[in-house]
């Protein structure tokens, strides 16, 4: 196995030649082998699921199999690059879905960028896969195809820059607050940005019990009845912020905001706004690889907590901590969908997994100071536990069990790792 | 890794939890890692192939994954029972593709059984794949999504019900006749059944050089100006076959005939035909699980050769002798397309391949009798030469080369299977 030994990324990959492979489960060398898993035998297997598709959970990889689906429309900073350039990107979704989480995940960058089109594929790919992750989608089709998706299929959408994100911000905005001191109840929440990141943020932390949200697009705050750059996400988020319908930009409300958000990489967020802000002041700067504020700035201009993508500073937001275990919790119980109530779960396990190295400069865990360990199965074990509840279902998978279940495939990985693909 | 130590498929299905599984080629769990090969670096080999589609054979998976396509309309012998019940049989596929071919291959199977839908999923797939794999779709619509999809991508399709089926008949039709002493071209040689494999195998037969055949479907023979039960490629197949246009059915062409080759489940060869034939008559009986006639019942009716579907009988037509070869010739050297010299290049090295083991009871290698390593790597440099001689490429890759590489990754396989996956 490859490690990253240049410093050139470029050259890193040609040397990999791919950064994902197919490894068989079973042997399938002899002729006892052939006849059992191959024909006839695997005939008696496939007659099996004819008769009770969801078989293929039992029988088949499907169970622990999910596909990353993108049609590179954004992809991270880059913008519109197409599905060619996303394969790269997938790939190493797919390695940290692995490493972090146990989970096989198919990287499929679909040639098309129409909505319907990308629909009905998902659709027609749903025996093979037990979840579909979507990424990199663009804004607002990125929502329609998860939303369609969700009423269309039986597994679960897990939108990843919708839910991922919104589950870290979530995570650290609550442990800010709880260090400075704060309600999410009573604060002051600014929310740049109505796109996939900034969408679910504010109605993850509304679903969280934030009750004074102000979200802002490209044509200024968002407010119920506004006609100008509209659509049925931003009208829908309408409903539960801004309450008093007030118009204008950032600066129309930073006065006494608690917290400030952004995913707008255009964006650019003066240091003058944080001395408006009331006391112990939030910085969330998501944009990657430019935030909005750097951390320093922030840090410089008063801010009490500054995040930002980047992993070069403290606090970085980076859905790669959540992605693999949200996931695991969904496959390891079944799940048919996904759901604010679960997101919320995930992002208060995550809060909680600071634990008593909760800080300023530590309010989101990352895998570089924490080891994964410790609190990505966690994260599984609470969705599991979220997911069960919702079930109401009596025989309740034991949220114990599924954190040993993934303690056990990471320790799986990591003994291939070391004994076939290369020492440290 | 998990062998067939239990009787039944089911329960060594059960255990397996899947027959396949994602390996990470690289590291991911330090930040050097995690920034060459994620974010931010990533984007850098982003950015390279955005601007060059093609980059994605250098920079990702890409070079070595394909998909392999069912819709479950016409599985093993158990007909239409769809993309769930399918799902285990392309599993299967897949730990042959890897094992014998060092082929990443993705089950794909799909929840639609409509043609145009088929053919759109698989064109928006194209830039994660190198190649298609379409496996038991019903006939004639498998034809149709080849030939389209054939026009439509630039990445080769392989249908192995037609191209697999012909390929390993052909050589197995070529030792039998160089060991009754005949010429293919002078042969009379009947082919019953015209689906996939039907169709497929009197192709290749008449682009080796036979000149006489005669093909059947359910209506009778084929000839130029049949009206009842045609379809475009029954009508390509009567311009090169019949040529005085003789009607009726197996009995009215048998008298004399050299070889009879059947592919149709519900037919039975009486064993008196065999009597109506000529000297050394040559049988190939392929459907699975049951013959049109059992190896031993031709045999006791003078049968000098006598081939069937299975395993338990001498001159086993196994497709995956050749289908793993076959990809990997193809995959290495970036080939656009498939066709018949490329068929035809494979049979012939497979035809070569028994050697001097060459006898009325081994006109076909198996896996079970012959070393793979012996034979497989050879079918796989015989089609990248095939490939090489139709691109008139100066730069050529060496066939030798291929032979070397296919070796090279069967023992990486092999020695992952010894080192972690379980012992003997």
């Amino acid at each position: 196995m490859i490690r990253a030994e240049h410093n050139d990324p470029v050259s890193a990959h040609k040397r990999a030649k791919g950064k994902i492979e197919i490894l068989p489960r079973i042997h399938m060398d002899n002729p006892k082998d052939l006849t059992t898993y191959y024909t006839p035998g695997v005939a008696d297997v496939a007659s099996l699921i004819a008769r009770s598709p969801d078989l293929t959970y039992t029988y088949t990889s499907r169970a622990n199999t999910i596909a990353i689906i993108s049609d590179g429309t954004r992809l991270l900073g880059l913008g519109n690059v197409g599905p060619f350039a996303a394969t790269t990107v997938m790939e190493s979704k797919s390695v940290i879905y692995k490493r972090y989480g146990g989970v096989d995940a198919i990287p499929l960058c679909l040639n098309t960028t129409n909505e319907a089109e990308i629909i009905s594929t998902c659709r027609y790919l749903e025996p093979s896969f037990g979840l579909i992750h979507l990424e990199d989608i663009e804004s607002p089709k990125c929502f329609v195809v998860q939303e369609r998706l969700a009423e269309q299929l039986s597994i679960p959408v897990f939108h990843d820059d919708r839910h991922g994100t919104s589950v870290v911000a979530t995570a650290g905005v609550m442990n800010g607050l709880k260090l400075a001191g704060k309600k999410l109840s009573s604060s002051r929440i600014i929310v740049n940005g109505a796109g996939a990141a900034g969408l679910g943020i504010a109605e993850l932390l509304a679903e969280a019990g934030a009750k004074e949200i102000y979200a802002l697009d490209s044509k200024g705050i968002i407010y119920k009845g506004r006609e100008d750059g509209m659509n049925q996400f931003k009208t829908a988020l309408a409903e539960y912020t801004n309450k008093e319908r007030v118009s204008g930009h950032v600066e129309d409300v930073i006065g006494d905001a608690d917290v400030f958000i952004s995913a707008v990489p255009s964006y650019r967020f003066d240091r003058s706004n944080i001395k408006k802000m009331s006391e112990k002041p939030i910085i969330f700067a998501l944009s990657n690889p430019n935030p909005e504020i750097s951390y320093k700035e922030a840090k410089e201009a008063g801010a009490f907590i500054a995040a930002t993508g980047l992993s070069s500073n403290p606090n970085q937001v980076n859905n790669m901590i959540c992605y693999p275990s949200i996931t695991r919790g969904l496959l390891d119980t079944n799940a048919k969908g996904l759901n604010k109530h679960i997101l919320l779960a995930a992002a208060r396990e995550l809060a909680k997994s600071t634990g008593n190295k909760l800080s300023v400069d530590n309010v989101i865990p990352t895998i570089q100071r924490n080891n994964p360990l410790s609190f990505m199965p966690n994260v599984a074990a609470a969705v599991a536990k979220e997911v069960v509840r919702q079930k109401l279902a009596r025989l309740s998978p034991d949220p114990g069990e599924v954190r040993k279940e993934m303690k056990e495939r990471i320790r799986r990985f990591m003994k291939i790792e070391r004994k076939v693909l290369g020492k440290r």
